[in-house]
């Protein structure tokens, strides 16, 4: 499930979306959200500010986009031999990452975002992920792979829920239960 | 699991917040979202803007807290005789009220909320409905009532994710596969 990017890598385009980005997340490294301005950003990145009006919007959208790129996980996640452990493994990772106040920022950003692609393209970053890890169990001849479908609703829809709306349950003992339903469950279907 | 509210039922202060509360929702039902600003609000419900902005700060959290109460289910869920039953009528209607375009919208607004309280609500709201009809299922002596955090996991949770990002797959039918397979699943703590 390769991820479309709107941005054609390596063109002009992709290098104003690579500065614009970079000038965000240096800045926010230094200063507070509401510090944040589109004409300190375009300075920062060498752009005029209407470049950036005119591709994100306002800065709103900007920020949101910069916090998808955060949600990316890695092309190549690790590999502990087992499907439960592989998932354990991302998910702690994942879970640490997203409870950091920084991580809780970027969350908020994307979920604030007026476009509704943002959330998706979250959405198949962890579904690609899924499916990269299901590849590898069933090439390793791991019994009892779940469905893409099955681990989506039983790990990510859980995960993201909990990290949304009750943040405490976010915790990796939860993780270890949610992939131990996931992968012991029959399937009713 | 009682829902906390801030606001002292009867008091002057709740009946201002059900004036400007039904005020918006007359208002969303014959202005699209551009249109409404908060000295209307305030005209239409008979209170100061200056009222508004101190309650509610503008106007993107006001529609927020009107679009939370529009996700608070039913005191009284539906009773099909069955726990199966009861989640699938629930569920069903809560579907069909979040994919209307006044459902996504309603959404999006409690999203877009900068209070994380706001979507704290919703999700008590939901674990309130699941609450309700587990104690039901148990007073009826049905068999292997899952625990209400294995209800919000599994039937809650991917609910709200494939709204969020997967309205596609927010369907009746898959509605059904999770419940089977909250109320399917051995406990693996």
């Amino acid at each position: 499930m390769p991820i479309k990017e709107a941005v054609r890598p390596g063109g002009r385009s992709a290098r104003v979306q690579e500065a614009v980005h970079q000038a965000v997340r240096e800045l926010q490294a230094v200063k507070s959200r509401d510090e944040l301005t589109v004409p300190q950003v375009a300075e920062h990145a060498g752009v005029t500010p209407s470049t950036i009006y005119r591709r994100w919007g306002n800065l709103a959208e900007l920020v949101a986009d910069v916090s998808v790129e955060r949600m990316r996980p890695d092309d190549d996640p690790v590999d502990t031999g087992t499907l439960a452990g592989d998932l354990q493994a991302w998910g702690e990772q994942y879970l640490e990452e997203m409870t950091s106040v920084p991580g809780q920022r970027a969350l908020n950003d994307v979920m604030a975002s007026a476009e509704n692609g943002r959330r998706e393209r979250c959405c198949h970053y962890s579904e690609s992920l899924m499916a990269t890890l299901r590849e590898r169990a069933l090439s390793r001849g791991e019994a009892a792979v779940p469905s893409l479908d099955r681990l989506v609703d039983g790990v990510v829809a859980p995960m993201t829920y909990r990290l949304l709306y009750d943040r405490e349950s976010a915790t990796a003992a939860n993780l270890r239960r949610w992939i131990a339903r996931a992968l012991a469950v029959e399937d009713v279907d």
